[in-house]
């Protein structure tokens, strides 16, 4: 998948299928070339995401589809 | 390092210290989160890229820095 033509932009959805953002940038390790987290701009007001300010981390991505979704609680 | 802030349009530097391109995009895996391979504009010509057009494989990539390196024969 390519980051800038399929992943910017992309709409992320939390696990109650609401948006809290889209992709707006992506974070990686240069020295393992690993994506660690996904900066998001942000189109509405999530009190999950608010202390991390608006960068997700990988760890919290459950599927990248034609959205983005992420973990509930359930699956942490 | 972000890859839209910091990676686009970073100049690639083959093992010769000629450039070969600018990053235009990056390609990942979406189930591991690796990059796998840069995307490039070409600036000049490469023969050593010709043939893979303008996708260069992270195996190929030596350093990131202010330019991204690529390894010579002699790295690989």
């Amino acid at each position: 998948m390519r980051i800038k033509d399929e992943l910017f932009g992309k709409e992320v959805l939390d696990a109650d299928i609401q948006i809290v953002g889209k992709v707006s940038d992506v974070i990686f390790d240069k020295d393992s070339f690993e994506i660690t987290d996904i900066v998001l701009k942000k189109t509405g007001i999530s009190e999950q995401i608010k202390a991390s300010e608006n960068i997700i981390p990988m760890e919290l991505v459950k599927v990248i589809g034609d959205k983005i979704l992420l973990k509930g609680e359930d699956d942490i």
